[in-house]
């Protein structure tokens, strides 16, 4: 058996404070632009099944119970206790908290408590412009503020992070390299002069002008690659290529094995592990060996994506350290590679290059 | 041993009444711009080797016997004799034909018939518009002729479908929406003006007001991804999405997975299992697997896509019952899914999803 | 067990002639932009593991012995011995051998005497052309002496090749047809007057005019795949299909399945198994079977891409040998092949495609 040290999730969010009946649970468990087509059910989906496969016990109850029964188990046992049994028992030591997902979710120092574990903040940055935008009354003081909340995060938290939805691989194919402070200038004001109260930060000059901050503040920095894959992506890793950044790739399935090829063509650039094997479940073996086929062993990192649901977080680390087991031990088995290496790489992508590349032993 | 109802079909055409040369059957196995190259034949294919392994039993002879042996069997019992051994020996219970490819090939009911099954027509929409410019004198009966013709498939057909060289994915990718009623009837004045009797609709003006037309008749469409995989698809899958359209996408691969993710993305799109698993033979096991990562289970759909070779047919149903087998008995055996989830499933993909997205049990 | 008759590597380069410390050993392994990232090696890579499985038997260590321990032993042997074990104990019988790659390495001839086999030179159409530009005075010498040298060329050599960053790709998929004979003398006139002496080509009407007058020699012309994969090749494909041109594309993993399909498409299109193979280690057999999805088996052929260090050809060769075996013999074990028709396979893809394509026997 391959063994692994307590898993550094490197990339999730809170999860939900409120009691969650059946149908709240189910449109959690998969992203979709709408509710499942008549006759059809998310919980008929990897994420369903594996949910159902690694919950139940740790509930108490049998794997592949269905859906209704785990539903009111968990009712029975309130959502904090279920929440606080699945975290603890996903083996996750440590957990890097993205901050900036909707919802009332728990924060790091809540999740860490549940799940007793430690966990650090990653800064969402479009979070710190809107929040710098709703308090400067005008264009200098809002860059000034926006600079300082950089600045301060900087200090706090173990990485920058920018959404998915935001639009940035668009804005960045475009134009990789930062922009000029008369560019961001002028996209500020117009930004702040059309913006209503909280509205979100869609302008690409800003979310350029956002994305080079995180990259001079010298924390790394997640980026998601959205729909397109990582190519719209190759000119900012380029144009930050030895500056000292260090960049980490997002939810790069179906297109992952490019992402892998951007790991090992770059030093700077490494790659998440993570929804691609939670979300396809029995699956999750086939899609880490893809990962494992050309990125350096010494730039993956395991993450759950969790969010929401303390069983995304829970599927998500049992799932990779299972699937992590499968695919090294058969090398092994092969002959192709030996139990000492087979070790040591379970190790880096369970632990050791999160704690590496986020400098969290210097944090402790 | 995964137990499947009697297939249906969802994607087929109808089988050549010709009897059949050994070059003209090797001509019907594989989709190519030529000949094989010198020195090589197509035989030596993944279908070509699926064929010699699944049929030759079906006709008394030894699986993997030579194909000129195979041929010589087919042409004492008669090629119409061999139709109906091979179509009953593949399990399928309903066909779904699509009657636009060219070709003298058998109708639903020939097909039905020869097969001891049911069939259904799937309508091509770009015939319906031939038909009407045959027949029509003007731009407004032409258009009045044509909406009748969609009007009167609906209430015959099971669906609609486009030919895959049709040209209608870029026509899309480059303007997804409706197109108005005076861009329609001057695209139809111009193509009727210019085309020769027969001629094919190419103008995608035309091809979007066809596949318009579709969505607005209530039946499910059949989507043709070309050879740039779904991505040009993606708008009108956004345009159509809360319309009550039920899309069915054929023929992703290699970009299958993506297709994947767009039937998890939206409730309105389904996948074709089809052809990626008929044509990859020895592999088609891992492509299936490979759908099943993201696509939720009720939003996958069997097909052979076969057409021309009754063989086609018959290994693709045959193909898929073995790799279904395999896939999920595997995920079983390993406690990844439950006995009763996989036969569960098995019988959404053979079958019952394609009954529930085109409502074959109100048919009956 | 599949046997395998001698192996063609039908795409490699000579092998370093320097002795080679740990870092500089390490620098070769890896395509890279840079340095691994700090507190990682190139060593951590399939690359680097299939290295330590197959090469330290080859010269009397154990497997997965330490680099440090494999090189000190290298060292002992001298890199002229331990290259003779490395390429013996490869399999190999025939080297094509591309000598356009930069750096000391040695030619065809050597590596043949080195590897007790026999090679064959793959000629680089950019090295010609900066060949004639070093030597001819004017525009007409220069397009005289470059038609010369490709005409010297086809008689001696059995390929010709154009490098991967030449940016031919782009060039092609921007204009795949000949450019005509004053656009040539206008392109080589601009690059004459503004090049250094050595200076590379990039001029996208030169490399088409190279490409063509390759394609006209009625040599098989070797062409990269670059990182957008096959895509911007295809209207290359198009244009040269039917006029006895053979093509061989090379490199298209993580698009792989993209290439086979090209293959399958089209009677002049060929596939390269190699680096694909090579620098994915214990996951060759799984890239090896994709490749055997859509591609006509007639169309695979094996190479190494060996460049520098002659422990790359060994691998190469020998993961190639096993993924074979494993995969084709996993096939026949299922049933789904014969173990005559694997053998048959076997031997096409690991020599016989190769000595068809390029007229080897003619050769001799």
């Amino acid at each position: 058996m391959i063994e692994t040290p307590p898993l550094v999730d490197q990339h999730c969010h809170g999860v939900l404070r409120t009691e969650l009946g059946l149908a709240t649970f189910e449109a959690q468990l998969v992203h979709s632009a709408g509710p499942p087509a008549a006759g059809t059910t998310f919980f008929d989906t990897q994420t369903g099944f594996a949910v159902r496969r690694w919950c139940p016990p740790l509930l108490g109850l049998e794997p592949h119970c269905a859906p209704a029964r785990y539903l009111a188990r968990r009712r029975e046992l309130g959502g904090a206790e279920s929440g606080r049994r699945l975290l603890r028992g996903s083996g996750v030591g440590t957990y890097l908290v993205d901050t900036g997902a909707p919802g009332d979710l728990t924060g790091p120092k809540e999740l860490a408590l549940a799940g007793d574990a430690e966990a650090f903040e990653v800064v969402r940055l479009e979070r710190l412009a809107e929040q710098a935008a709703d308090t400067s009354g005008t264009v200098a003081a809002f860059l000034a503020d926006l600079a300082g909340a950089v600045h301060h995060a900087a200090s706090g938290a173990v990485a920058f992070g920018c959404g998915p939805h935001a639009g940035y691989a668009a804005a960045l194919d475009a134009a990789p390299e930062p922009p000029g402070p008369g560019e961001v200038r002028g996209a500020a004001g117009r930004w702040l002069a059309a913006r209503a109260r909280g509205g979100p930060v869609r302008d690409p000059v800003l979310l350029r002008h956002l994305l080079w901050s995180a990259v001079a503040s010298g924390l790394p920095l997640q980026l998601h690659t959205g729909g397109a894959g990582p190519e719209p992506l190759t000119g900012f890793v380029r144009a930050t290529a030895g500056l000292g950044a260090r960049l980490v790739l997002l939810g790069g399935y179906p297109d992952h094995r490019h992402t892998a090829r951007l790991a090992a063509a770059y030093p700077h650039v490494h790659a998440d592990l993570g929804p691609a094997l939670a979300r396809t479940g029995a699956r999750a073996g086939a899609v880490l060996a893809e990962l494992l086929e050309l990125a350096p062993f010494g730039k993956l990192l395991f993450s759950s994506g969790g969010c929401g649901l303390p069983e995304l977080h829970a599927v998500g680390a049992l799932v990779f350290r299972e699937a992590l087991g499968r695919v090294l031990g058969g090398w092994v088995a092969d002959g192709a590679w030996s139990w000492r290496d087979a070790d040591r790489v379970a190790g880096m992508l369970a632990a050791g290059n999160a704690r590496r590349v986020y400098r969290l032993d210097e944090r402790g």
